[in-house]
């Protein structure tokens, strides 16, 4: 039997710090008649607001920890702020969202990270199996739009910040089986670049070889590396297709499935 | 045909503040067998984050105003910190929470506040029309339990304050058609009080008329009277059994019904 196409597509700080441009984007992913499920990060408004409180962001061995003060502010902002004024935006542009934390319904439940070094604080690692895939395919029947903010939950009680490019990676990775999934990493750059100021240098594929001989030569910014590691962990574990495209280029790249930066093994 | 029983129950500020009253609360809401629906206002947190970032309380006419950056610390407080650490806290106790804002699926669609003298800002008005029944019903077929802040949208892409008590009164009687619904205001007092420091002056039973009447002899205090009048305004919309009781009986009131005081026509 045919699976049913389903789309993933994840969003970053740089556009929803940008009124216009995310206007834009939720325009365009409005558009896509297939099943999708939106994952969004944080912008500006969770450092900006840390730093009102007086909140310190907390170092140890150059490693970023998430301590309760913080992950106070990060709940708020990615679960309350951001991901309410997605919905609300969606809903004008009759996009049935429907906004959720990891809690909600465990929809994602997260182990706090172990390290035998640093504790990272309320930080939620995730697989395949932290996914309540069947509720998620039940919203999806009833016709709704999915949109996770990254944050999870443990079930013991204790909310958890995971990384948004892991979230939208393991949640294609847990449908993959029921649905034919594409996971699109929307980003502000062309896809991945030879040379990180030419958008001519576009690297139409690259594979897991091609990721590893990338790195090494270090032609990989920091920015892109947690992208790419997620892309490839996806592609590793059944997910049809997996691509890194700007973000203004969504439209285009649903007719056409050509922009950006294909992922492949 | 007997209509199944469903319990849409309120929770208020001062129950939210108080973490070891809330866990005992949570508790006993958990243990609740039937269909349930939780609704929470806000706490102190709102109106401490407000003044640590400098956002002064509006008045105009000595009535609150909620200006956009109030309603983005309502919005985020509310739907964020608070909803989904309730929810997180339910999970625990594995009661299957899902918690929203009313921009989610469009669950709760309201008009901004008119009136023709004062501007009250970013405030939603809501009747029966407003709450998404059907699928409401659906996610409760779901044996999901949602979990509602008091935030809700007008589908043109704004967020509302709207009042928590309101938001459980109309999901009360938008649900009463298909459902037996029992309406809980919990609160900090046993009940309606005739002598607000004497827990012994429970009133029983007050009716509309008896509700006048208390009123007009200033009977009431003003925090009660929201509630009171939500509570009258679900009973004469068909809401089957309203009471407003003490937030640490809820357990014993679902079993033996005769908590508190009971609102009827």
């Amino acid at each position: 039997m045919m699976k049913e196409k389903l789309y993933i597509i994840k969003i970053g700080g740089a556009l929803i710090d940008d009124e216009s441009l995310l206007e834009q984007f939720l325009d365009q992913f409005s558009e896509i008649q297939e099943k999708k499920i939106l994952v969004h990060g944080g912008g500006k408004l969770a450092t900006t607001l840390a730093d009102k409180l007086g909140i310190e962001q907390k170092l140890v061995n150059g490693r970023r920890i998430t301590d309760k003060d913080t992950l106070d502010v990060v709940a708020m902002v990615y679960a309350g702020s951001i991901n309410k004024n997605i919905v609300a935006k969606l809903q004008q542009k009759k996009c049935k969202a429907i906004g959720f934390s990891g809690a909600d319904a465990n929809l994602i439940k997260a182990t706090k990270r172990e390290d035998s070094e640093i504790d990272f604080g309320f930080v939620g690692d995730i697989n395949e199996k932290s996914i309540n895939k069947k509720l998620i395919s039940k919203l999806l029947k009833l016709k709704l739009v999915p949109v996770f903010s990254a944050i999870t939950h443990d079930k013991k009680g204790h909310l958890f910040n995971t990384n948004a490019d892991t979230i939208a990676s393991v949640i294609a990775q847990a449908l993959s089986a029921k649905y034919d999934v594409e996971l699109l990493y929307c980003f502000d750059k062309e896809g991945v670049l030879e040379d990180v100021n030419q958008s001519e240098s576009l690297i139409k594929r690259i594979s897991e070889e091609d990721f590893f001989q990338l790195k090494e030569d270090n032609k990989l910014h920091k920015g892109i590396l947690p992208k790419l590691e997620n892309a490839l962990e996806a592609v590793k574990n059944k997910v049809n297709n997996v691509f890194l495209i700007k973000e203004t280029k969504l439209k285009n790249h649903i007719e056409n499935h050509d922009a950006g930066t294909e992922i492949c093994i």
